[in-house]
């Protein structure tokens, strides 16, 4: 099944707000069987509109859309809809009731220009809404598929996972995509293109290998009939990285840094604290990311000047001796967290973020320890010097380090 | 004139990567006198491509892509403009040796495929690309324009700053649009609405008003012939909103809650502190963000557990008294770091992000507490209980209010 996305806006064409619905969906289809061929972003704009949905129709399967579905004027998908199929949109009194009771459970009264949130043609039934007053349209004709969705993402999401996808699971008896992104850290892309060489250059499953700020990511697609057999092509390509790259692999799919390491120390009871100068903050606000990082995470300094890493238990002759940018000083400063906040591990960074050097070390080099009871690990990186870039491959690569070092020493 | 944006990859298409070029491009190209009025994702699928660009040419004046200009086979976007207009491409000597001579300044040698990226056809020119080897396509025939440059930002960027942007501003001769955005905190949208009112419902200048995560946003917009005369029409309205909202109004245009305070500190020599626990290290995070905030920006305290609190100097009678979670702990936090950093102002928060209540408050609770010399200012904040949200939400009120509270107390 052949499907297009269309993004419906004037603040999209305008730049104001970058679309990410598309992607979002368009992340979900490949599992379903389905193929994206083409997402545009249309303004509000009746006779553009109506040209898309005439053209998508003549060569897509599905055409799935979010925004323009709103009360006021300038909310144009379902005339667009309505031209292209030659339909008349009736207004629908029941659903003009829901509007008001929607209205009156909010202590208001409906705004008359919202009746045109009740409109239906033919062609279309509604689909339910929970999260807003704009319900979607899902219209079958000449056999393709219109899904007109509302575009504020956490209304489009609950209408997406509860209504469109069971639907569409029911209808598509195509070929299923299945993706698994195996990701690593520590060793050269060139490295692991050689390690694992003979699964690269098929068609089913394909293999990829990307380079991406948190290390080497391997991805596995396979398609087949269905989801238990395209699993069953992925399982021993799988292993057979696992195998070979075991002690480098640090997470799956969409895992971050910060989720990875999370479950690692909750399920051996272990707490983490940290000081960072460079990062400002990046790491410990990555590590609250994650929902339960309350269970480990014992908390964090930003030492952003030389005197606040003393304030926090520093010793002032590390830094003379060494400078603030140097191995010793990140060592310290994880040392004088752990000890401070009594924490299980703590990571220590010191590099420079820019704009200028820093005791004459280059933008972009960092010191980073991670100190345990026993053991202490020191890494010098040299990342490239953009200021978003350098927080986050450093604060990603602590993290993995630490992750590797704890499943080293406790093997839980 | 009429432009649309192609950005082209299959890996856009899949969702695996969101496109944030063609927003990018969108919002420059107003100030230009150009009107977007398509974007589309396209795959690397040379037949849809070739579609694609023979449609644009005959609703567009201007078509401007990014992507699929590599050296691979899958990089297509070259054959297609190429196929749309009929017309042979052509291998560049002089380009093959920029190439080579690229190549070898990092000591390779070229592999034959980027021979590609010195074709042309005979309607278009090359576009240099300083940073990489694929070099762009700028191409006239009848009447239309079209501009391929690569895909990867930081060449695209650069590129469009250098090489196109000059260009079409001496070719468009329509009318150009200037945004103004002033961006407000601390008065509602309700009441701003009312205070302005005579503004809104104009064509030109035209103004908006968006609730946004750091406040009521206005924004207003002005077409005329030129910049000078649109900013004219800008004038009085901005004037109008400066004297009604003065003291609400925190920044400009692009402007973040941390740019706008870091001149303010800066400028008056003063420096900043912070201890935060619900924020877990986004609000110093966010300071950092700002390439000179070494400047005023002594560090900060992520003080994720109460014991951490008072590690750091928070009275732990305090804590017992009145809790964790409340406006006297966030204000002894603030005062901790002040005096311990010896700064000049200090922010301090304390809050419940979740996912479970604390001491019975609920997720999205905070207390912030902004402390100076001589004042204290004490604010209970509530905000929708998402993680992102409120880190972000509160970090953002934090810095806007210390913003007013330093321009207030040190006029400058």
């Amino acid at each position: 099944m052949k499907a297009e996305i269309f993004s419906i806006g004037h603040e999209l064409l305008m730049g104001e707000l970058t679309d990410t619905n598309s992607s979002w969906i368009a992340a979900r289809l490949p599992a379903l069987g389905i193929q994206v061929q083409w997402v545009s972003i249309i303004g509000d704009d009746q006779r553009m509109l109506t040209e898309a949905f005439a053209r998508g129709m003549q060569r897509s399967d599905l055409i799935i859309t979010t925004g323009g579905l709103g009360p006021t004027q300038d909310d144009l998908t379902r005339e667009a809809v309505a031209g292209a199929l030659g339909e008349t949109p009736v207004v629908q009194d029941e659903v003009v009731r829901d509007l008001e009771r929607y209205f009156q459970g909010r202590g208001q009264v409906m705004p008359s220009h919202n009746v045109k949130q009740a409109l239906l043609i033919p062609s279309a039934s509604f689909i339910t809404n929970r999260n807003g007053t704009a319900p979607g349209w899902w219209t079958e004709r000449d056999g393709t598929i219109v899904i007109n969705m509302p575009g504020p993402p956490g209304e489009m999401h609950a209408i997406w996972e509860e209504e469109v996808e069971p639907k569409l699971l029911e209808l598509v008896d195509d070929e299923v995509t299945i993706t698994r992104n195996i990701k690593t850290m520590g060793m050269s892309e060139g490295a692991i293109d050689e390690i694992v060489s003979e699964f690269f250059g098929k068609e089913n499953p394909y293999l990829g290998i990307y380079s991406k700020a948190d290390g080497i990511h391997l991805r596995i697609i396979a398609r087949s009939a269905d989801a238990a057999s395209a699993s069953a092509l992925i399982k021993p390509v799988e292993e057979a990285i696992h195998e070979r790259l075991g002690e480098y692999v640090w997470g799956y799919d969409e895992e971050t840094p910060e989720q990875a390491i999370g479950p690692v120390l909750k399920e051996r009871g272990l707490t983490l604290a940290t000081m960072e100068s460079c990062t400002g903050g990046y790491l410990a606000n990555s590590i609250t990311e994650a929902p339960d990082s309350a269970d480990y995470f014992k908390g964090g300094v930003v030492a952003y000047t030389d005197a606040m890493k003393t304030v926090y238990g520093v010793p002032s002759e590390t830094i003379e001796k060494h400078g603030g940018v140097s191995q010793a000083t990140a060592t310290a400063m994880a040392k004088a967290v752990l000890e401070g906040l009594d924490a299980d591990y703590a990571i220590g960074i010191s590099g420079v973020l820019g704009p200028s050097e820093i005791e004459e070390k280059p933008v972009g080099l960092a010191y980073v320890a991670i100190v345990g009871a026993e053991a202490v690990q020191e890494l010098e990186l040299r990342v490239p010097p953009r200021r978003v870039v350098i927080k986050r491959r450093i604060a990603n690569q602590a993290l993995i380090e630490l992750r590797k070092m704890v499943v080293a020493e406790s093997p839980g």
